[in-house]
């Protein structure tokens, strides 16, 4: 999956090329939906809830379906009123916690005001948070028993392994330390056996850090903050930043926290933005919908 | 509650006084337990869980019990013969998490052969699961959530914020990555705002991490396994080993994981062993007990 890019230097980093793999992926899925289908009669079902009308999140959940759909499971989209109270919503969950025919259930975030999204979540049956940011999934991740894995980090981790094999001893560094990717990331990158490190807002030397990674992971939303000479040579870089930037022309276009020019002149291998993290998160979303329909009719992932 | 050692040398560690500070806090438990009662009529209950004949746990369970006594609170010791059956035990463990009496509830480790720690340790009530290792209150420490954290590292945390005070941007390295200790002590250190590297077993150069560190915590059971040399000039060090050795003249003493005679010339402040975390654990499952019985009973620690 990793591709060199076409440049006359030859000291240049291969491209981790998230979209392909994702493309793999989802191609993956889509035969062992078919597989599960003819062997225990039940398609995955995932359950998408939207509470209000934030464009940016109904964009999100109608990929989300459709690239649902075209894996071969079946997908139910519940958009839902922004007036829509806590209690109506946990009703909701609760319900569909209990229906055979959903195995996976997505509340989109955020919320709206007035809803509580560390209750929403935690009312998921852990079986079927296939976003596994509710408490007991964090819970097993962070005790290294199975459980459903946050889809971004759970990205990260299958580009990682594909790329690198054994990570044993590598010195990972991971720079951002949120619930959603850093705090995950580096939970996992532990049980792969890596010497980990978490660097944040507060860290006062997060440039010496980096230059130790030999896996360096960027997920803090700060555009351009890791420069070439932060990288150690022949590091591998996972960029999960992704900014909207507008250029001297007028023009926009994505841009990820790592100064791609001047990394991949340093690095072994990089992920570029976009086409790089991105396009992994909701095939791993499937992945878990499926993970999550194995476990709930046969008890254990096929 | 530092304490310079009495040295010719000016250019030694202070001693972190675990037993002090641990028998100081004994002491302000033992008058909030009092207080409590005073406002609520409720006297705060421990029940304690032995399965079999383990000699080294039944000393422990008996000073845990010891403790809560003499701390004003109510010990309840159930002694279960090495016959007991999982349901048994489950049995008894969901009697005691609706018995209003008991506000924290713990099972000794390790189980005898049959019994899945595990299953044992989930079916506690979170709310009264005062050893902190339960799914969900481990997955409320990995969200940033509170929850009962595992006594061992709150015990290493009130000590470093007793030192240190704030410990924002402080590099801190973790040697072990235990579910006991050393994940979530890293899972702390970064609440406090800490860049937190975690070394193991597969770590390639846990010296050169070492002397990185700010603050050093080693909880590897690795008797000896960090020198002087690993201790960054003026470094807090927090040393959580502790193993029987034996001495040349045949008599035995208790020693670390750190070299304390080398480490205490670097140091800026070293834990002892014995001395040091150790007492801070019994102390700690004392407040653990007291915070479970206030939020069982007011919804709020006070």
């Amino acid at each position: 999956m990793s591709t060199t890019l076409s440049s006359p230097s030859s000291d240049h980093a291969s491209l981790i090329d998230g979209k392909a793999f994702a493309t793999g992926l989802r191609e993956t899925i889509r035969e062992d939906v078919r597989v599960f289908h003819d062997k225990h009669h039940v398609t995955p079902g995932l359950a998408v809830i939207l509470v209000g009308n934030d464009p940016a999140s109904e964009v999100y959940v109608r990929n989300k379906a459709i690239q649902t759909h075209h894996a071969g499971m079946r997908s139910f989209m519940h958009m839902l009123p922004e007036t829509t109270t806590e209690a109506e919503l946990l009703t909701l969950i609760k319900r569909l916690n209990t229906d055979p025919e959903i195995h996976g259930i997505l509340v989109q975030l955020p919320l709206p005001a007035g809803l509580d999204a560390r209750t929403v979540t935690n009312a998921i049956l852990p079986e079927k948070d296939v976003d596994g940011l509710g408490e007991i999934n964090a819970g097993r991740l962070a005790s290294g028993k199975p459980g459903l894995i946050p889809c971004t980090p759970l990205g990260c981790l299958m580009l990682l392994r594909h790329e690198l094999g054994d990570m044993k001893g590598k010195h990972a560094v991971v720079i951002g330390c949120s619930n959603l990717v850093g705090k995950p990331l580096a939970l996992l990158l532990l049980e792969e056996g890596c010497t980990v490190s978490v660097a944040h807002i507060h860290t006062r030397n997060p440039k010496e850090l980096a230059q130790q990674a030999d896996i360096l992971v960027v997920a803090t939303g700060v555009q351009g903050l890791v420069k070439g000479d932060w990288i150690k040579p022949d590091a591998t870089v996972i960029d999960v930043g992704i900014t909207r930037i507008t250029l001297d022309n007028g023009k926009t276009r994505l841009a990820g926290d790592v100064v791609f020019d001047e990394a991949v002149r340093t690095a072994g291998r990089i992920t570029p933005v976009p086409g790089g993290v991105g396009p992994m998160t909701i095939a791993c979303l499937l992945k878990n919908t499926l993970t999550a329909a194995q476990l709930l009719v046969t008890g254990q992932a096929e």
